[in-house]
C-alpha cells in the first residue's frame, strides 16, 4: 500500500520510490493524545506537522479569556504556527489535539535542507502554501462580508466532516458566535 | 543602477546577471492611471502584478453596497486575486489604482514556466507566499481579537506611509469601521 504521505504529495507532484524514501527520511512520527498540545503560546515553533490521523485546532484566547479558533486540522492537513515557524518569533497561539492524533513532523532545518536540494519538494510546498493563502483570504472575505448564518453554511458545505467530529462549542469559537447563536443557526 | 525588481528578488535569493535577464523576459510593464482597475469582479485573473511605483487596493462590496478592503499594494508589493489566479475561478474582488501606478506583470503561464525551469525563482515565490500567508493569518487574528482602536494602531505601526498616501475613507474600509469612528480613533 502506498504511504499516505506519498499519496498526498503525489496529488501535486510525481515522485520516484527513491525520491519518496529521501523525503521521508526528513520526517519523524509523533503520537499525541486528545487534549495534548503541539504548540503553546510563547513557544518558538520549529516543526511543521502533517496529520496522518486525528483532529487538531489552532486557537488563542482574547483579553476576556474567550477562545477563538483560527484553523482546524484533520487527515492530510498541514498545521503549525507559520508565523513563529518562519519568522522565528514567539508563538501567539496554541495548537491542541481534539482527538488522539498520529502526526509526522518536519523541522525547519530539515525542510530548508530538503527544499534547497529538491526542486520538486520546493514546488510541492509552494503550491500548498498558495492554497493555504487562498483559504486564509476566503476566511477574511467571509469575516468581513458574511453573516454568522452564511459563515456557518459555508463551513458546513466545505467541511461537513467537522460537524461530526468537533464539539459544537469549538464550531462556535471558529465562527465567532456564542453556543446559543450556533444552536439557532443549526436548527 | 540595479533594476528595482532585481533588488527586490535579491533580498531573498542571489541572481547572476544572466539569470536576472532571463527572469525579466517573463515580465511585461504596464502603466495605469488613478481609478483604473487591473482586476474586476467576474474576471478570470491570469496575471500577477508587482508594483514598481504607485498604490492600489483590492476590495469588494457587500450586499449593502459597503466597500471592504482586503489589501493595499505599494512599491515592491505583489498583488492579484490569488484565488482566481491559482484556481482559475471568477474573481470576487476588484483591484483598483489609488495613484497613477507603474506595474510589472507576469502571466500564470510564464510564472509556471519560469518556476519549473528555475529552482531559485520557485524558492523566491515560495518564500514570498509564506510571508503573504503570515500577513493574512495576522489579519484574521486581528479581526477576531482586537478592537477597532487596536487594529488602527497596528496598521499605523506596520504601514505608517499608508496614512500619508491613502484617503481616510479607505483606511476606514480596511479597518471595517465608519469614517466617524476612524476620526475618533485617530484623534
Amino acid at each position: 500500500m502506498m504511504h499516505p504521505l506519498r499519496k498526498h504529495i503525489e496529488e501535486l507532484i510525481d515522485l520516484t520510490d527513491e525520491e519518496f524514501e529521501f523525503v521521508l527520511q526528513h520526517f519523524e512520527p509523533v503520537k499525541k493524545r486528545k487534549h495534548q498540545h503541539i504548540v503553546q503560546e510563547g513557544d518558538f515553533v520549529r516543526k511543521e506537522y502533517w496529520v496522518v490521523k486525528g483532529c487538531l485546532k489552532s486557537c488563542f484566547f482574547d483579553d476576556e479569556g474567550k477562545e477563538h479558533i483560527l484553523q482546524f486540522g484533520m487527515e492530510n492537513w498541514w498545521i503549525t504556527d507559520y508565523e513563529s515557524f518562519i519568522k522565528k518569533t514567539k508563538s501567539e497561539i496554541n495548537i491542541d489535539c481534539i482527538e488522539d492524533s498520529d502526526l509526522l513532523y518536519i523541522t525547519y532545518e530539515n525542510r530548508e535542507r530538503l527544499t534547497a536540494q529538491m526542486h520538486k519538494m520546493e514546488r510541492f510546498w509552494a503550491k500548498k502554501s498558495k492554497y493555504g493563502r487562498i483559504a486564509l483570504q476566503k476566511r477574511i472575505l467571509s469575516l468581513l462580508k458574511n453573516s454568522a448564518k452564511e459563515r456557518y453554511d459555508l463551513l458546513l458545505e466545505e467541511y461537513p466532516q467537522l460537524f461530526q467530529r468537533v464539539p459544537k462549542k469549538l464550531i462556535a469559537a471558529y465562527l465567532g458566535v456564542s453556543r446559543e447563536t450556533l444552536s439557532r443557526l443549526s436548527s
